[in-house]
């Protein structure tokens, strides 16, 4: 239907077209449950997986976490993996790495191409942003950069201008993940990320987080958002809805627009 | 969850607190088709039943509307009905009636006492809506005073002013269904409807039409609007979604926004 633009990975598009790409979070904190959590989330079928790496208990251990990733790639087949370090900050687990071992980390796990996507925060000194988009360049890891806001939905000008941000550092995508407080809100993400999807270039993942914006996880592909994470074993942030019932709704949508 | 205002009738108040209610269209042509119709549409168990009368062949013999009303009102059971000879150029069916005569039809049918609801047009000359509000408020009928437009997205200020200009002019429940252009024009609809649900008294109904807009069926009541129009049978109205489809999509919203 082509409301989202699409997200490359792995040599070709992903997802064969369908809109939105739906990305199923890992959170656990061992390496055991990790690969039991990603076993129970392939049986979801998710169109990309995402390693919320803050949520393991040895993300201090820059070798442990390169070993890890390295397993998660190949138990994941053919899905595209997102490796992401979400920051105390913009909603992550407390960490016992700083910023500058953040960015190394991100650095490592591209040049050891062991997944596709490297999520990382564009509030990071522009230092470290370089450092970490030059590694996704020179392995071909696509760079996500996102903002959250776990606290307030900003304005709708303030949310375009994160997006266009995302695109002018560089990002392969841009991803804001904004809190509501009223409906109008949730309305003001959304009409945001429709601007940002007709005057940028690249593709964009935007969430009115929490039970009131749990629409936009089900619908934001209508205003240009091209993937939806959604809970697998566990979910990573308020709102997310389980896959299955995600699914659903989707298919309902989609007769709509696209009736037989 | 009180994200919208209830609708009485019948003295109570309709769906026991769901929201959104339902309300499925009656659309046949015939006396004989439009009781089978309705024997279909109670299956669905929807909240309040629409006759479109404008779809009715005797819709220029009063007797003969006044008649079957009274049987659609036996038939029902305690299903609230609305009443609505939508005009043409709102988007109704060709009738052979002009406006002094379908207010005179909308008076005899509030006389009559077989239906609990009507809907109005208030584009109508002042003179009809007055005659329709006399003879709704002498037979406790609720007046529903409604605005089309099937070509395009007023402003949301020009929307807001129409929810209104229906509370200003007696209405009980105020309804505005326009066409969008663009996944904006959705967004507006909904902010204008969430404007309206917390500035004005009365219920509201609010939908953005066709496929682009059938999001604000499924989600329309979270920013006010307390009715949705699902197909039972037929469809009246571009965008309907089947009643069962609906049901699927609002229990995935409800479940969210009021998890167990």
């Amino acid at each position: 239907m082509n409301l989202t633009k699409p997200l490359e990975a792995r040599g070709g598009i992903i997802g064969e077209g369908r809109e939105p790409l739906i990305c199923t979070p890992l959170v656990a904190r061992t390496r055991q449950a990790l690969a039991l959590e990603l076993a129970e989330v392939q049986s979801l079928r998710p169109d990309l997986v995402e390693w919320r790496a803050d949520f393991f208990e040895g993300i201090a251990d820059a070798a442990e976490v390169l070993d890890v990733a390295r397993q998660l790639r190949s138990d994941a087949g053919d899905i595209p993996l997102l490796f992401t370090v979400r920051s105390r900050r913009e909603g992550g687990q407390p960490i016992a790495l700083d910023d500058a071992h953040v960015a190394s980390l991100c650095e490592a796990v591209c040049k050891s191409r062991a997944v596709d996507f490297v999520d990382f925060e564009m509030s990071a000194p522009a230092a470290h942003i370089a450092q970490v988009r030059a590694a996704c360049r020179s392995s071909e890891t696509r760079l996500v950069l996102s903002f959250h806001d776990f606290k307030a939905t900003p304005t709708a000008g303030e949310l375009f201008a994160k997006f266009r941000h995302a695109q002018d550092l560089g990002g392969d995508v841009a991803k804001v993940a904004v809190m509501p407080a009223t409906p109008e809100d949730v309305l003001t993400l959304l009409a945001a990320t429709q601007k940002a999807s007709r005057e940028l270039g690249i593709p964009l993942i935007s969430i009115s987080m929490g039970a009131q914006g749990a629409l936009t996880r089900m619908a934001g592909w209508m205003f240009g958002s091209s993937v939806t994470f959604a809970a697998g074993q566990g979910s990573s942030a308020p709102g997310q809805v389980p896959v299955e019932d995600l699914r659903t709704v989707l298919a309902v949508l989609q007769k709509v627009l696209a009736p037989k």
